[in-house]
């Protein structure tokens, strides 16, 4: 088994991703990142007795290129004698019709499609290819764009998907090299032999993810930290715990506190008063996520200082806070 | 009173920084921050009914120019008729006999300066004039050394320094610009035709806050984010609220499961081995810090691991973990 292997194994077990029996779609685009986790998966199956197949989504985002890929990932398909999943899509058609930007755009179609996948009894597990560099991107992004203590948590390793309340099993999405740098996983395709397919879009400057990726953080691992991205893939883990703790904490709180009404909802504020300032947050936040908002910091603070004075505040999407 | 007075004052109240009767020591080194705190503080002392004083210390770092500067803060106290509070001691040789870095013995020497003056009654609280940008910086190189989610928290705005068991009187730090961008203090004294002094090595890009400063920080700015500061101090506030919380539960479970003894300490398991995984990181952090030690992410994880295996954890500073 290859060293790397080895690694990946070590992470999937760390993390309790993958059991023997699991059937894992692999989720792959054809880039190096998935195509390396293919190869991995098929080396480890055997010790995991994993059932494996292909899942490809064509965004049709870049034309003869996006069909090209989705060639190229029929191929190593066939080569390894695996099924393949597919499903094609025109992200672009979707963004303009949902008013999404196509990044979102075609991230929902795609995790649509895992979720059927997962809903279809085909497959129990998908695994995507995120490794410890998007870890660390999607860290600095959500922390520059405002995401406070809760967008330190990044990438989770494993999202478990509940089909519905009738199934009896729980189904997810895992991330088995996340722990795993791009550079080695490239190192290890070129060892084996095996090409991949280079997304063009990776490049482009005007996607703020892709200058976090090929300016920033190689700048801060030159000025600061060359370790840089397992740090911050090290934060997210700790925040994630965090996560963990406070969405038990703040649930146990919210089941007393917060009644859902024909006019919104309705929080009992005598508890929120008494509470420690991060607990008030976090369950400010929780309610009127289970409003279906999003709400900045300073409408929280909003919320806490009227739940203190009285009055009421504003909120987007036209809702209002009433004492 | 100056607009940025007014805003000041807005951010005083809200952290309850400062109250009439406050004696108030302002750090002034003679940059445009320290030089900024004071002219506002001198516009807002009627209103909070304090009583100013001068802070300065001269670390000798500069030479000359160091000299150059302390004359310059004396003539400062001079014209608005403030009682200077001064000393000087030579960072350099405290840094070759303590094995620390220039940096941080610069550091301690001043806050036992002030800690000294807060002994002395002097005065009850020292102002110092950290701002939006050092909060930001500070966010930034905290987590990028590898400070989890405490890093994230950043500078707090008020420190309190208990003085000793008999003491009757609370004294603290406090920071009245932390909601102040630096380019609005130096906007301010040009309207009043106050001069500063520069301090040469703030631009010396071998330091690495300066890195953050000058380069990571403008190019964050220009590519991801124009209100990044603003974002990463709003991060920071989310974050200080939540140690609170934890600061709270920990200190609770500690008593509980925690005893110092000839050899160290003991952790009783029981609890720790039931307790979500953020709760246990924590709790074994914060029984090593009353050790003295501050453990890296993976001595954490060894200590844990080891608590749900057996065998001994070896910790930095010859210390073991055993069962």
């Amino acid at each position: 088994m290859h060293r790397l292997a080895r690694s990946v194994l070590k992470h999937i077990r760390k993390q309790d991703l993958l059991r023997a029996g699991d059937r894992v779609g692999i989720a792959v685009s054809g880039g190096a990142d998935s195509v390396g986790l293919l190869r991995i998966a098929l080396e480890l199956r055997e010790e995991l007795g994993l059932v494996l197949s292909v899942a490809h989504f064509n965004h049709k985002i870049r034309g003869a290129e996006s069909d090209a890929d989705e060639q190229f990932v029929r191929q190593l398909a066939v080569t390894h004698e695996l099924s393949l999943l597919s499903e094609a899509r025109d992200a672009k058609t979707h963004a303009a019709a949902k008013k999404l930007s196509l990044e979102t755009s075609a991230r929902n179609l795609r995790y649509e499609f895992f979720n059927r996948l997962l809903a279809s009894d085909e497959v129990n597990r998908i695994a995507t290819a995120h490794t410890l560099n998007d870890q660390a991107e999607t860290v600095l992004l959500k922390l520059t764009r405002g995401a406070g203590t809760r967008g330190l948590a990044g990438i989770y390793p494993k999202v478990t998907v509940q089909q519905s309340a009738f199934s009896t099993q729980a189904t997810a999405v895992v991330r088995p090299l996340l722990a795993t740098r791009r550079s080695e996983i490239e190192k290890y395709l070129k060892e084996l032999n095996q090409d991949w397919r280079e997304d063009s879009s990776n490049r482009d400057l005007q996607h703020t993810r892709n200058r976090i990726r090929h300016e920033v953080l190689p700048h801060l691992e030159e000025t600061v930290n060359p370790r840089i991205r397992e740090t911050l893939a090290e934060a997210a883990e700790i925040a994630r715990a965090e996560e963990e703790f406070w969405a038990e904490h703040i649930n146990a709180l919210l089941d007393r506190s917060w009644t859902r009404d024909e006019h919104g909802g309705r929080l009992n504020l005598d508890p929120l008063r008494e509470a420690p300032l991060a607990t008030q947050r976090r369950l400010v936040r929780a309610a009127t996520e289970s409003l279906g908002m999003n709400l900045e910091f300073c409408h929280v603070e909003e919320v806490i200082a009227f739940s203190r004075e009285g009055a009421r505040a504003a909120l987007p999407d036209n809702w209002t806070a009433v004492l």
